[in-house]
């Protein structure tokens, strides 16, 4: 079979159920685009009622081909009947929760290898909240927020599902004070670039090339790789160090804008009026 | 009389009454060096309590010579009784509550008058929480923390004091989630530096020239001057679009830390055993 490009990724830093507006469901659901959409509930610790308002939501905005994926132990994760019901789907959506109850159940099994393949052959992987944390592949699974990181609490990060790949995403950003944290993981190693998802906001990921910004809210990029400076080399022996980094690039981003993760460099789209105005000159690259 | 430099501020991001090290009050005592240490309550609605609160912590610690300047109306804030009081002060402290009373109240009064004085000699003003704040010449007052900022709903800012220069000052920092709110008043004119000061740590300013970290937190310092982007400008009718701005640097500076304001440069002092090991080498600069 000839290598298929690798599909969507839509990963959303929770909260989107509450928008009447229904943005970032919709962009989900268009993405269905007729096809059959699977939610799949393993985060959460209250499966049926989750998929029941998802489930109300998506038929509400014309999604039609709906299937519930419940597994709440491993040996679910490997049965025929679970992952037959993802045949054919365009879309998994990963519901919020525990980051860590997505990977321990799921991680390279059969359930899991299916969904890797509808992603791999074009399909939409979608996540909110802990949905959102595990697309990565080192994910955040817990670590104070609403404090400066100290060095010595090491924070808690665990092997995610890998589809995204440099970078760490957090969610529930601006409204959890989150960004110690996320400075603190990509501290450890600023290959990662950090990404930290505003609630009700949502970035697409092009075949690991591009994202764009959808939703309400603020994404925030950090990008240390050009950091001159960091003390996490230096833990002291009473644990209690504060984190010291010196020129961290950070990028705030809103709907519309787009970030190049090959050059991590951000873009603003041009505006309609001025690919008007240059309409019929010749292109100047 | 022969111009005499600035002396010091030492502003703390809040908090700091409840370290039982009491690490940055004993810096503030410090200054005192044995002199007068003035407490001012202006900000506060309960000035009895607050200053029974520092006036026992600064005894504890060994200060000798306190003072509470107690201002309710504007009209206080002209009795020579009041600022007869500040006369010979090495430090001034001004504790938190609203930095709106502290300006609305003392802002070009006599006893503001002579507070300004005493930094200009060569004395100490300390500022903690609203006290802090009050520092910059345009402080921030209010505005949404936990969520990001929105073009359209400006941030409430005011005069300050102005006894720092080209920064605005913004406390409670990690705790209160407030990067997006700090961000979008640098992003308003990035010719401030915005300075986000953690609970229970300060930055003691050194004549305008440069500060240094002290406390258990971090001070977060972002520098839009390199900016490529920002969608201030681009204001929208229903007054909702979310801030975009690209290219911020950010520093998380921790104890230890100095900044050099003139320069832009955060800059990690040499350890002890570093300077040992050139002694005697000749200076490579």
């Amino acid at each position: 079979m000839a290598k298929k490009k690798p599909g969507r990724l839509i990963i959303i830093g929770g909260g989107e159920k509450k928008d009447e507006e229904r943005t970032i469901l919709k962009e989900v659901a268009r993405q269905a685009n007729g096809g059959k959409l699977v939610v799949v509930t393993v985060a959460t610790e209250e499966p049926e009622e989750v998929w029941k308002e998802y489930r109300e939501i998506f038929k509400e905005i014309g999604v039609k081909k709906l299937e519930h994926l419940d597994v709440r132990i491993r040996e679910e994760a490997t049965s025929p009947k679970r992952y037959k019901l993802l045949e054919g789907a365009k879309v998994v959506f990963f519901t919020g929760g525990d980051q860590l109850k997505i990977t321990s159940q799921l991680g390279d099994s059969a359930v899991y290898q299916n969904i890797e393949r509808i992603y791999q052959e074009g399909g939409t992987v979608a996540g909110t909240s802990a949905g959102a944390s595990v697309m990565s592949e080192t994910m955040l699974v817990s670590g104070d927020a609403e404090q400066s990181h100290q060095i010595g609490k090491m924070l808690a990060m665990a092997p995610g599902l890998g589809l995204i790949q440099n970078v760490v995403v957090d969610q529930h950003f601006a409204e959890r004070g989150r960004l110690s944290r996320l400075l603190g993981a990509i501290a450890q190693n600023p290959r990662h670039l950090g990404m930290g998802i505003d609630e009700n906001t949502a970035v697409i990921v092009h075949g690991q090339e591009s994202l764009e910004v959808i939703g309400k809210g603020a994404v925030y990029v950090l990008d240390g790789s050009g950091s001159t400076y960091s003390n996490l080399g230096e833990r002291d022996e009473d644990m209690e160090k504060t984190m010291s980094v010196f020129d961290v690039k950070l990028h705030v981003l809103s709907e519309g804008n787009r970030f190049n993760l090959q050059e991590r460099r951000p873009e603003v789209p041009p505006k309609p009026e001025d690919v008007a105005a240059s309409h019929g000159a010749p292109p100047d690259n």
